[in-house]
């Protein structure tokens, strides 16, 4: 079944202990639609400006991303440039242009509003609303937001989150959204929110699922190589968001969450492997596939 | 088969967010004869000092820990003091009195040298390895260490790591005794240095295996109450190593290694539940068993 991916696409500027690079096509849009796209069928909604790359169109288009709802705008295209520490567990911004980003005003495409799957990347709250509810008939919304949005806009991201199945976040979100250090308080008070599935990434320590029956959690995979972390997060939601899609799983399918979050945690050790989307954009099913069964090898006794 | 301990036995001045105590029973020797005394037969070599409290042997009595090994001398028993961060993440050092801890020589007796399995908590390396040579014939030796002999007795600690099965410590100390960043090159050089099996424990994000022919990691178990950390890292040695000793496993049974990392993670998990070792000393096999299933639940898929 398909699936409608809301988000940035952008240029990046990357520097990593394994390299230096520039003007890498990015965003959360690019990232979410690469990965999910050796799972189902993905169409975009995202905004770019007139320096946007044809080169970089076509390397969404040869994945079979519909860019119908990929609007050019005049101006340039959302640039971010940031540095990575030696051990790349921090990193340090040092540019965001939003340039027509800063407008984005999503569209949906008439083709679009059947789609039962949508994921709404890290945008403004209201407008994560807005699309949402022209999708009103979906099987499966699911979205990721920021600490920027929890703290600028708490009312917003509630109105948000309330209508929403599946939310996607990191640890550090989970306790500045809840205010509980304690994971499993956190995810109590984020699940009495609203959404029925909280999905807590926790980076190379993996990710946790959270339901009002319970919580399961999976362990990171340990990447011999790790050059370039960015990304790494939106591939992970383009994942498990994929196999949801591909296997026409509903909000309530426990099984099916948690086999989306070891897709998910698989498309996310990929990104890291290589700068940028390099490594998404490679891919083959039969890699993904043996990843998934090393998920299985290595957490089974 | 039977288990021969080597570590502390100690006072503890604990403070949390959730409580403080003074003079509580502790010492790695205690948190980890308690915790694999649910798996099999064990006993301790340590030493204490007069001040020691009838009642806490009689503690140990009770759990059938043999203390034919532990020493009286004359003095005070090893006193350490400390407070926990908010978020019980980090800790503060107020005190450290080593006290009759300082001359600590441990002395085997000859009722212990035919145990089969020997765990070498954490002291001097080249008393460790003494202990080792006078367990010449044991089946399966493991042991742990800390940043300060990494950083100050490096020769003996490689001396002494070289004659044991398990290596057991965590990934900063992973990370230092290697230096490197990355957790699998980091095993890859600690494997070369002559234990067959690594366990790094990650505090609440789990722990992993590392062997020559890979790895296998399990996730936390997450805690609706978390009182006081102290002593979890012992509490894992414990359980990993009563239930290999339970199990009579050699070195090479990779299987058993897994299930041990698992009733590891059980015992360190149950041991924060409460200050000290309160909890350790009231728990019942059905308990373990239950949460022991419960892992398997929540990280299936």
């Amino acid at each position: 079944m398909s699936l409608v991916v809301v988000g940035s696409v952008a240029y990046d500027g990357i520097e990593t202990p394994h390299g230096k690079f520039d003007r890498l096509l990015g965003g959360s849009a690019t990232y979410i639609a690469l990965a999910a796209s050796y799972f189902a069928p993905v169409s975009i909604v995202a905004v770019v400006g007139d320096d946007f790359d044809a080169e970089d169109a076509r390397l969404l288009e040869t994945h079979d991303v519909g860019l119908e709802g990929l609007e050019r705008a005049p101006g340039k295209t959302f640039y971010w440039a940031g540095v990575y520490s030696e051990d790349l567990n921090d990193r340090k911004t040092l540019t965001t242009d939003l340039n027509v980003f800063a407008g984005f005003d999503p569209k949906l495409p008439v083709t679009y509003q059947e789609a039962p799957y949508l994921f709404l990347g890290n945008i403004l709250p209201a407008l994560q609303t807005r699309v949402r509810r022209q999708m009103a008939g979906a099987r499966l919304v699911a979205g990721d937001t920021m600490n920027y949005w929890i703290r600028e806009t708490p009312a917003d991201l509630a109105e948000a989150i309330r209508e929403w199945d599946v939310l996607v976040i990191n640890d550090s979100e989970a306790r500045m959204l809840s205010g509980e250090y304690q994971l499993r308080r956190a995810a109590e008070k984020i699940l009495a929110m609203g959404p029925r599935n909280l999905i807590v990434k926790r980076g190379e320590y993996g990710a946790v699922l959270f339901r009002k029956d319970g919580y399961w959690a999976t362990p990171g995979f340990l990447l011999e190589k790790v050059h370039d972390p960015t990304g790494a997060g939106d591939s992970f939601a383009g994942g498990f968001m994929g196999f949801l899609a591909r296997a026409g799983a509903d909000p309530e399918d426990g099984k099916a969450m948690r086999q989306a979050v070891i897709y998910g945690s698989v498309m996310g050790s990929f990104c890291c492997e290589e700068f940028g989307v390099r490594r998404l954009a490679e891919l083959s099913r039969g890699e993904i596939d043996a990843r998934y069964r090393e998920f299985r090898a290595i957490t089974e006794f």
